[in-house]
């Protein structure tokens, strides 16, 4: 069993907490992680009140999480009491500034949780008083930004060991197995954030043939693209990518954004029927680079324990690798 | 000390490579991290063979390797036969299919090393009989692709390990400290190659107003962009981009190559004048995102025992996080 301040302070069996995936991340998904000694967060994403009602509701007692998109909070603000109002375990806060909500949570009791893409971005979660930071590298599925989690974790490590040491860090993007786990906790982190590996969980609200397709793929085989987006006529803003599984769709407009503008309409129709139909051919699938490490759809609570088991034998036999 | 495949294999008290940075990594840098107990290798770049015979020169009876960009070995392939001639410690070489080099390396008795930025790639080292493959992720200074070094080292070691065990494995791509070293042999490396952190050294043959400029940028500050090869005039093949500091230069062309071409003369001119002088202003910067995890600029000597010193300790507590 790995003990870290993350362990101790939201009282897990394990180092993990579950990515807040808009769509995916449901009840379900997020009861099944808390279940297995993890902290499962549900993805709340663009604020829909009615699906936030029914993913608390699926589960059930058991405490959870619940992540939203901070740039679509700011259009829609009565959304956090909304969610506040179900005492959820965290309040995870992602692509925005944290700032304008980050005074009803800390009053409503609720520990912040704010993921970041900068070293930037990590000092403005500071000093809104997040209690953990998630330092995000550009590997990650879905959305994201331009740094790696390599050299993300231990840079914003260095600058809270100077400046806000009581903040908890995690690290997310591109760890889906023991190995990533390991290497986290090397790099400064108290733990980690898992998207595409629960992502292709029996628990997620994911498509069968998504999960089949991210399983045939390679790492190679994603993009960071906006035109998803573009397509979905969703107004993020420009520095936020998404990474998806390469497809017919992306291999055309990837490249000519003002072509599919001139026919928006059209093709948004289309990849919303897609979508619709969890269809990776004529929509995408949203799934990191470590699609290459992702070989098979166990519960979430196998893939904890494998993380688990794995990282723990490789710190347990670290010490054998000093001549 | 740690012990690896790569130590036992090559001789070395760390296992630690440098990586061939073109002309930052002459021969008193190779030859200054040889002699501290890793591998140095000289960075032959676009195979200049009158530098090339000056590096090894200066490099004197130290054992060292060399590296060379594979597309630009393809034009002038002679080039080749004068670094074999030289009995480097390994022959490295990146950007580019390796295969038609191979044999001519094999025949002389030196270790071929690969850089590789895709598993695709990696596939094809193996097939053309690398004893070492290095899986660079996009988070490098210089020269690179889009994979992340966290996702491709474990994916490249489950490849190696179920097809061509043999292979040596070692991670490059934001390892800059002990943590990065001990986080790569956790993701299943052998060993890491070192750019960034050893152009900040002081046998590097780099400005000292470069490297201020790199000490004083966090890992936000850096940008993958083809515009400075376009203004050097390099036919980089189109996957190829290379990561540098952001500065005016990039900040007016990197979202307008078609404007840079069509002035492509005096830009240049511009350019490479700021590039004789070492000016960050007017050329680039080449050091990746590990620049936030620079700090000063020591001898090699001290960069590795450093790194190594760090890692030791982190394996050496390793197993004191398990409760």
């Amino acid at each position: 069993m790995i003990k870290t301040r993350l362990t101790d302070r939201f009282e897990l069996e394990h180092p993990i907490v579950s990515a807040p995936m808009a769509f995916a991340a449901g009840g379900r998904l997020a009861a099944a992680v808390t279940n297995a000694g993890a902290l499962g967060l549900i993805g709340g994403g663009y604020g829909d009140t009615d699906w936030l009602e029914q993913a608390f509701s699926d589960a059930g007692n058991t405490r959870v999480g619940c992540g939203l998109i901070t740039w679509k909070l700011a259009e829609q603000p009565e959304v956090l009491q909304v969610v506040l109002d179900r005492d959820p375990a965290a309040m995870f806060l992602s692509f925005g500034d944290p700032m304008p909500f980050a005074g009803q949570i800390a009053e409503a009791g609720i520990p912040l949780i704010c993921q970041v893409q900068t070293l930037r971005d990590a000092r403005r979660a500071a000093e809104a008083g997040a209690a953990v930071i998630v330092a995000q590298g550009s590997e990650a599925g879905g959305h994201g930004e331009r740094r790696a989690t390599l050299t993300l974790v231990p840079e914003v490590a260095d600058w809270l060991a100077g400046n806000a040491p009581e903040v908890l860090l995690l690290a997310a993007g591109g760890i889906a197995d023991g190995r990533g786990l390991a290497a986290a906790l090397m790099l400064g982190a108290d733990g980690v954030l898992v998207g595409s590996r629960l992502w292709a969980s029996a628990e997620a609200d994911v498509s069968q043939a998504m999960v089949a397709a991210a399983i045939s793929a390679t790492g190679d085989d994603t993009i960071r693209s906006t035109v998803m987006d573009r397509a979905r006529l969703l107004n993020w803003p420009d520095r936020y990518t998404a990474r998806v599984l390469q497809n017919a769709f992306t291999d055309r407009w990837h490249n000519d954004l003002a072509g599919l503008l001139a026919q928006a309409e059209t093709e948004s129709a289309k990849w919303k029927a897609g979508w619709a139909e969890g269809d990776p051919e004529r929509a995408n699938t949203f799934v990191g680079e470590a699609a290459g490490l992702i070989h098979d759809r166990p519960s979430a609570a196998e893939i904890i324990a494998r993380m688990s088991h794995e990282a723990d034998a490789l710190l347990r036999g670290a010490s054998g690798r000093l001549g």
